[in-house]
């Protein structure tokens, strides 16, 4: 689910030449007065979120987007990633004129709490051994993350947030956000995702969890201290989850059963044979550059656990009883990961609520990872949807 | 992949009072006289076969039935497993009166080669080194497998086989053996099976194979020397490998998001919070105690080299020309693995080649391991297609 996705299945990367706004990297830390309650019943403290913006925030302040990432990305939504140099991995979405127009809008990208980009997570010193958290860390929620973001805005004097959007994990934060603060929620934008983590997505991420705890670099948890990292676990979780977030059909489009490099089957085990097989070693040794182990463990936990209906006495609708935001939906035929049935039963829920939602079911081939990919009627759909919802909020 | 499977699922599992038909565990060695020609080039020398039989060869050797095992399976079809005490992988459908009727029919299972029950594979010795293969053991084929069964038929005295049945990779090399031996298979039934490994068949298995070669103890495939084995990384590729046996609705029916042994979330990864995630466990530290680690390797690699087009200048249709064998092809509308259209193209090359073709789509929410399972209209399906045959073969 990066920008590479993109690269390497053939879908149009973002233009390397196309402008990224200009970004600004901040980060701010809330001290012992303001701990975070987590759904765990612990606090966290202190409790630091990365993020960065794009744009100016009006006078009234009622010009902010905040952008949710998913499971491996993170802050840089917009600028080349410091570590990797790859574009920001929505760059033709957030931008000067574009669907996400910096010079409309107030933008924001937070680092989810649990993440390795300098919001706080395992991989931060813990204040009380002054060593990593490792698993000391406490579990978190996708409700612990909204509740972070939430100080963030009054950290930033953001009463409404003007649209809130995001795809995937990004999509599961979208609709807490719009159930924990729906005055604060003007509109919202949940893209190819879930109210409740399934069997089977559960199944998925146990997979990936079992492959970076069966890695003795792991050293349960501690590998920081040990001066180790479970790459090649951590590579693995990243195959299997990979194979989730591209349909069948593009995988048979891209790569069918092309060899690598050679025009006959090897016979051997020392090389890939077919180039899906090596797209996906790719996948894995690149991901461990720039992501943590201890962080997947945590952000997968957060969206295995997510179950909105749960915590409104199994009733979905009951997550946005009186709501005012304007919801629109959007979900993509070849998704099987967040299939159009999961995005079905929040629109469900909403019209059962009262809401105003609009619902899109994107014809696509490219499977979940659509969202981040060029598809000409997402962008269609949520620039109508934008301009409407402005116009409402009386943005000109 | 087995009987374990409808166990946990909640399916009813082969009942242990069924009456396991009499079973005969034979071993046959090929010598430097009948070495065993492989796809790679390579002659693999000596060649050994353990295969299990039930019931009588009838006079006119007319009645025998070879089943064809899937990935993980054996030669253990209606006994029990001689290592695990399980019943027979498909007790439900062998055996005295049941739909492939030991009191009518020669039966024959053989461990494929490459397995790890006996057969030749890279857990056995190695005659040049006296240790055993590892990763000298040649790479082989599907149609390496099927050339090592005809040499037990012709072994056995078995010019023509009445039927040949297999479920997923065994489906694979009843193929193998209707297109390379037509005129020694009268009936053939290939079920939840492909003619060709897609891109995410090949990506769920390379995703088995990092896993497998990510374990330390795997030692670069001799790990028998060093006296250890991979069961972590193997584990985790049976884990991954399983959710691609079941659907997401049967996952929903079975698992949902039931907690397990508990009514609230841990917020800790000491224990599976989820049933799902604890049934996974479970398939993977069960999986190891009767697998091999290498075994696995090499036939998931002979599975993505399955192409039966591309080896018939690239015409299905032409790997069945001429063909006066009777196929009955079955699919499961929940398979993911093998889908529907997978089997349809194998259907729609039987048609082209003028061949004899029943084809049957079961209703059922089990997805790819329903093969295995209680499914009483693939009973009836394949019961009425045995009979029918058997007449014309003249079996009364």
């Amino acid at each position: 689910m990066s920008a590479a996705t993109g690269a390497h299945t053939g879908t149009a990367p973002p233009d390397p030449h196309l402008e990224a706004p200009e970004a600004r990297l901040e980060t701010v830390t809330f001290g012992p007065d303001k701990p975070l309650r987590l759904d765990s019943g612990e606090n966290l403290s202190p409790v630091t979120l990365a993020y960065n913006t794009y744009g100016e925030l009006n006078a009234d302040k009622s010009n902010a987007v905040l952008i949710c990432h998913a499971l491996t990305m993170d802050q840089h939504v917009a600028n080349a990633h410091p570590q990797t140099g790859k574009p920001g991995w929505w760059l033709r979405m957030v931008g000067p004129g574009r669907t996400i127009d910096t010079d409309r809008f107030f933008v924001i990208c937070p680092n989810v709490i649990g993440g390795c980009q300098g919001s706080s997570g395992p991989t931060e010193t813990n204040p009380a051994t002054g060593k990593p958290y490792g698993l000391d860390f406490p579990v978190i929620t996708i409700a612990d993350m909204v509740r972070a973001q939430a100080m963030l805005l009054d950290h930033l004097g953001i009463e409404t947030l003007f649209c809130a959007i995001g795809g995937s994990m990004g999509g599961m934060q979208v609709l807490e956000w719009a159930s924990a603060y729906p005055e604060r929620v003007f509109s919202a934008i949940p893209m190819a995702t879930a109210a409740r983590h399934s069997a089977q997505n559960i199944a998925f991420h146990e997979v990936g969890r079992q492959a970076i705890m069966a890695d003795p670099d792991w050293h349960g948890g501690t590998y920081l201290d040990h001066g180790t990292r479970p790459t090649k676990g951590l590579a693995v979780a990243r195959m299997a989850a990979h194979i989730t977030y591209l349909s069948e059909t593009a995988l048979f489009r891209k790569f069918d059963r092309n060899l690598q490099d050679r025009d006959t089957l090897t016979y051997d085990f020392g090389a890939p044979d077919f180039q899906i097989e090596s797209y996906l070693r790719h996948q894995g040794m690149t991901f461990v550059d720039r992501f943590d182990a201890n962080s997947y463990l945590y952000i997968t936990r957060a969206m295995d656990y997510f179950d909105l209906a749960a915590v409104h006495g199994g009733v979905l609708a009951n997550a946005f009883k009186g709501t005012k935001t304007r919801f629109c939906v959007v979900s993509f035929t070849s998704d099987w990961h967040y299939p159009t049935a999961y995005n079905k039963q929040i629109v469900h829920a909403l019209i059962a609520a009262g809401a105003n939602v609009s619902f899109v079911e994107i014809e696509t081939d490219k499977g979940h990872d659509a969202f981040l990919l060029d598809e000409p009627v997402m962008d269609d759909t949520l620039a109508g949807f934008i301009a409407s919802a402005a116009r409402q909020r009386g943005l000109t």
